[in-house]
């Protein structure tokens, strides 16, 4: 259902499935990692309603995981680039990951995507600095969302 | 061989063979378009000694493709975010697209990819202003090219 590319690396289309609607990509060396993509394989859309969030997760100091909310896919924009540099010294936020207890290597992180109610999704904040592309992909999100009421106007907004 | 990705769209994983060693995808609405994922489908490789040059083609005003060059894309790297979004009002360069004849309409742009030696891919020089990612894309090419004697040191440099 998802894939998912780290800029300069081969493609992974095979996410490890952690429940039935939450699903995991190893990120090795993430450190080196710049720009990810997160897209819709195309073959299955998300169920009427549903939409996916998608979190950064790494190590900390101590080895524990820190998840990030870098943004959203659905079926009217299923596809995002995300930049992730900046992030990692950056603080975790709320995630539906919590029992999960992903192994935590040193040098992996993964991307997490939760599926979840569109209505749910537009009460979720991304981290800003992880946006890539432009103004346009809030309004994007914001005018073909099949109804959302984001309350978070300043999601995104110009990285470059 | 080649998939190709716009932000926020479908992936697209089946481009147009217009040669034996050229690819093309096309890009609607290319005017609404800021970042262009291209990646290798890791189902087949380049053969040895072998590599992609990415070329962007929209039509000018009169309706002639111009194409500019992006980048590449090689067994080592095989795969790349480009913003194109600045480009629209940029000069062509040369191109391997020539006789190719593809038809042109206004709101369509093209993705080419060209296979070429990879020591022709060493001697070419991208637009600056379309490299997404670092200046470690530039030393990610570089260090594991397979022997690309790289003549123009400053072909990526960080656009964010």
């Amino acid at each position: 259902m998802f894939g998912c590319l780290v800029a300069g690396r081969l493609v992974q289309a095979a996410p490890q499935q952690v429940a039935e609607d939450k699903f995991v990509f190893d990120l090795p060396d993430y450190e080196n990692i710049n720009h990810v993509v997160v897209f819709m394989l195309g073959t299955i859309p998300f169920p009427e309603g549903m939409g996916g969030s998608v979190y950064f997760c790494y190590p900390d100091q101590s080895g524990m995981a820190v998840w990030q909310l870098l943004g959203f896919v659905t079926n009217e924009k299923p596809s995002a680039i995300f930049k992730i540099s900046g992030l990692k010294s950056g603080k975790g936020s709320q995630h539906p990951f919590g029992a999960m207890n992903l192994p935590q290597t040193p040098t992996v992180a993964q991307i997490g995507i939760s599926v979840e109610l569109l209505e749910n999704l537009a009460q979720q904040t991304p981290v800003a600095s992880a946006a890539v592309s432009s103004v346009d992909s809030f309004t994007e999100f914001f005018l073909c969302g099949s109804g959302l009421a984001l309350q978070h106007v300043p999601f995104f907004y110009s990285a470059c």
